[in-house]
């Protein structure tokens, strides 16, 4: 398999348009950012300039498979269902999940439409509700630590706690918050239905917000659990089986830096995989920002043979055509 | 074009495998009952029992669209939004029911898949966002009608309707309640992506809800509305343009009765399109409940030349082989 592969996967039939598949994943804070007040119509609008450098994908050439964050979504969901508990019974973790692929789906779907209409560009859109499995013997459901949703006292924490059997942790001084595990995904149920419909001309949005997490039954079936995952994770694995030729990881800075904040701070354009895997044991990035995501791009690169590229919104169409951006190559 | 026709909708490829197509819309009620509390796991063991009934329609050898309500989990959804909104911005009604596609899709897409995988039966399942196009100038935006979330005092209904100039309505005594409007559906968009779906062994969960409602923009684009579509006339839509053989409406009586509740009530068996207008015409059937869904069964069957069955989820296997429920013919 080599980068320049076209997407082949097993049981999907062939267009006559066949197109190198491009996976992007971006944060839920492209929709709610910095200092959004996070209403409807304010997503709307960011949804529409997400949809203006999505659609540059397309017009590159490239099949498109978007995998969509969900933190600032998912907060206010559950937010709503803590405030609304003294009426109704309060979702859970991954109903919430279910709820924001829906939401955020709803609003990336409608603009990327108007966006491919205005640009007069024959591509169908769908969204699709994404299951993925996680091993019920993750150690992240031993030790959960992903926060998740409001802050609390201490005093709401215990009561939580006792009341619930939630999980609570004291997040960085600023509060006491729920904690769930965040396991790793392994499989997307339903990836074939994500391969048809992008062997028949349709930018796919899956895997919204990492996926919804449900473990194996003995009986082969499935049930869901209260966790969330990764979302880089979920694009890299949905990008190795589906052998994505680039998978594009879209955050807030153009290039992944070394010595990042120092004066010897200087931008990576290009970093073998071996390389990015030393830097990223030496403890070079940090843990909870670009640590995983180097870990996310190396692991595509790794089982896919393709290219990753990390970079910001701006700099995306000129990153795909090898031009900015940070890439992780074999 | 006539009932035992297979499903051929334009731009969709026939696989090997070409069934008839069924159409089912069941109401939100299937997955919260009336003395359910609601919490997800009883709503998780309700998509269990409603799984089984859905699963004997592609045991009887037909293609499956489900097409589900969301009544009282966008009710959940509407009291968390209000009272989470001290600390996070409500979400809109279109809003509330992309959540609604998301949450109750995942319930029904993963029991679907459990129960298809338990019965060995060969088929995917697929759960799409659904945009319904409904037109800007539909009278219901101009006089709303219906109601949906909470019950609220009338001071806190004056207020809300200053606050947010929402539309407030008494509803039957027991408290103030926005009202919303309820276009008419037109069209779906994607509606070939559901049709690619089927043709490629999907059992297919789409349009849920009604579907989010959108207006078209001058420019050939669409927004999205502040409104809830009846999940019937969804199906009507949907199933006459996919050209499905049959429609089911699954609620809570076996079969609909001429003279309901009087001496003379007598179930009906059969019944000509002509026939129901009649009976509808005339005021037979109540307004709020059973009047709807005979108006879409009419509607589809006069669009489609197919055949439209009401009935409840016990005699759905029957009621597809023609042995039980109400059926309206051409």
């Amino acid at each position: 398999m080599t980068p320049s592969e076209p997407p082949h996967p097993e049981g999907a039939e062939q267009t006559s348009l066949v197109r190198p598949l491009a996976v992007v994943a971006f944060g839920g804070n492209a929709l709610i950012q910095a200092r959004d007040l996070g209403t409807v119509e304010e997503q709307s609008r960011r949804a529409e300039e997400a949809a203006r450098w999505l659609v540059e994908i397309c017009a590159a050439g490239k099949d498109l498979l978007i995998v969509h964050g969900n933190g600032p979504q998912v907060g206010q969901v559950l937010i709503q269902m803590e405030k609304g508990a003294t009426m109704v019974p309060p979702g859970t973790m991954d109903l919430a999940v279910a709820e924001t692929q829906g939401s955020v789906g709803y609003l990336l779907d409608l603009a990327l439409r108007n966006r491919l209409a205005a640009a007069g560009m024959d591509r169908k859109v769908a969204t699709v509700i994404s299951l993925m499995v996680v091993d019920a013997d993750d150690p992240g459901f031993a030790e959960p630590t992903k926060p998740v949703g409001p802050f609390f006292s201490e005093y709401q924490a215990v009561r939580m706690r006792r009341q619930n059997g939630w999980r609570m942790m004291e997040d960085a001084g600023r509060g006491w918050r729920k904690v769930v595990a965040s396991p790793r995904p392994l499989e997307m149920l339903g990836l074939g239905t994500v391969a048809d419909l992008l062997a028949r001309n349709h930018v796919v949005i899956a895997g919204g917000g990492g996926g919804i997490p449900v473990v194996p039954l003995p009986d082969g079936g499935h049930r869901g659990v209260e966790a969330v995952i990764d979302k880089d994770r979920t694009a890299a694995i949905l990008g190795t089986r589906l052998k994505a030729e680039v998978m594009v990881i879209v955050t807030d800075v153009p290039e992944v830096y070394r010595n990042y904040g120092k004066r010897s701070q200087r931008a990576i354009r290009r970093i073998r995989v071996k390389q990015a895997r030393r830097l990223l044991d030496s403890g070079h990035f940090p843990p909870g920002s670009m640590g995983p995501k180097i870990e996310s791009a190396a692991d595509f690169v790794d089982a896919s043979g393709g290219r990753a590229i990390i970079t910001n919104a701006a700099s995306l169409r000129r990153a795909i055509e090898g031009e900015a951006g940070t890439t992780v190559v074999p």
